[in-house]
């Protein structure tokens, strides 16, 4: 790698926080991750100004691709990320501006950057309207149509997460019911689980365990996984029937983990809800860049510029 | 009008098939409408044939705009509207080329047409992420944004009468289960009424009868207005997360006569799931138009052909 070719990607979600140098052709020279602190807005900036520190060192980096969880304002360079509750219009762009004042600075939310890297490097190549879906702590989306971010007028379409999966279900962090997120985000459905006689095998209780108990066949484990698959289907129809999608990809620590036993229903709750030949032929993949993804696409926001071609405009 | 400006607007649907002849001010300057024929393909064709007779009579219009229920094929010009069954793949657009071989031919789905008059001269003017609805024998949408209209590869984006707004709920037309179509078109809503007990004042039973007898007070006929409305605010919650749209305008035929009896019902399950800033600020209005906005929107995409730059495109 030549330094003068690097982009600085972040990577900013309510469970962790990664930086990374990434050269032009999407791979990631220099990285470092750790835990989203919990607290005000400024010890969390400074976790994230710690992480800069450490994989810029020496390097001068050409550009900065920011993936931030939603929602978010495009239009103003703001981020609210409903996982990160001290931040509430966090001016993450004039943040970064002020630090690096001579480079461009490219946000989008996460889960769209996921999106980006998936079409550009994985397992959306070549689709023409594509879904990109992380299941994690929450559950975000980012389309790309045509290989273009869909943003909507402040940034925040594609919020798959917030869909309304079962109209009667679970409250929402977002203050709404029935959300795919209050149904299929990790604690949600570790929360299930438990709830449906899930016997832990070891004294850790998170997505990780679950997943590990259910492919040792823990009944309430796969059940849990099962119905957030579906869940995830169910949207997914709704989103196909409104955006014509041709391809969804799946990612996020949760549903890598899972894999088929959360993927496996939700194809069969998609096929079930998603019958019009348009919507039919979607298909249904899991992603290819695992946790990178995310440092990926936020550095193809500024390797491959076409893909955020309006910031804060609607396509 | 000159008769060398009107444009001849179609509007195909499941219920009624309507011509006029359209000047460039939007202004119908004569029009015919009858009730869809059952029966196989050449039968409603020959329907569509002598509505046009009628209009065009010794006028010469400049081009061809048409409305028609989907799903369709924008890209091949051919449409296989759900609630017209002999019509599949029917080349539509190629008929009238043949009839009208000089003019241009415009086609989008009725309720894409809906939206574009709406937003040319009606309830959507200045939106810039329009949802039109139309409520009647079916359910559709079509989706404006920036001035265009948003088509999918194929034309089929937008469908939100296939959104599901409970995964548990009626079968649908189109196979799937739960779609807001299965829930809230016209002879749902009917049948629902006449299953919670709707004792109809006349011995006719049809929407128009069931909006008569819930103004009178009749709780069953209430209620089932009431739960559709509640159905398309579920829909509508879930498509401006998607799609962060900032105005739904609500036609067709079941939503004009039911005016606040269903809409009343839709702003207040869309506000309880439709929480985040982004979302929770979309006006949600009737239409203006009232049934001329299929004709007014179908001659739209003539007169005004910026509504829709790229037949079978993305944008």
């Amino acid at each position: 790698m030549s330094a003068s070719d690097a982009v600085l990607a972040i990577d900013i979600g309510g469970t962790k926080l990664a930086a990374g140098l990434v050269d032009p052709s999407g791979a990631i020279v220099r990285s470092a991750r750790r835990p989203t602190p919990a607290g005000e807005d400024e010890r969390i900036w400074s976790a994230v100004g710690e992480l800069i520190d450490e994989v810029v060192a020496d390097v001068d980096p050409v550009g900065i691709g920011v993936g931030c969880g939603g929602p978010l304002r495009l239009d103003l360079g703001e981020v609210s990320p409903l996982n990160i509750p001290s931040w509430r219009g966090f001016p993450v762009v004039a943040r970064l501006a002020h630090r690096f004042p001579d480079l461009p600075v490219r946000l989008h939310n996460d889960a769209a950057a996921m999106a980006v890297g998936e079409h550009w490097l994985g397992a959306g190549r070549a689709a023409s309207s594509l879904l990109g879906v992380v299941v994690s702590t929450g559950v975000g989306a980012g389309l790309v149509v045509d290989g273009r971010t869909v943003n909507g007028p402040t940034g925040n379409a594609a919020h798959l997460g917030h869909v309304v999966v079962d109209p009667h279900g679970p409250a929402c962090e977002c203050g709404g019911r029935g959300c795919l997120e209050a149904v299929a985000r990790g604690p949600a459905v570790v929360a299930a689980a438990l709830a449906g006689g899930w016997r832990p095998a070891s004294d850790v209780i998170d997505g990780r365990a679950l997943v590990r108990d259910a492919e040792a066949g823990d009944p309430a484990a796969v059940g849990a996984l099962h119905r957030a698959g579906e869940a995830l289907g169910v949207a997914l129809a709704s989103a196909s029937h409104l955006l014509e999608l041709d391809r969804a990809v799946i990612g996020g620590g949760l549903a890598v983990g899972a894999g088929e036993l959360l993927l496996g229903a939700t194809r069969v709750a998609y096929a079930r809800h998603a019958c019009l030949d348009f919507a039919a032929g979607c298909e249904i993949v899991p992603a290819q860049l695992g946790s990178d993804a995310g440092l990926i696409g936020a550095a193809a926001l500024v390797i491959e510029p076409r893909y955020l071609a309006r910031a804060g405009g609607h396509s």
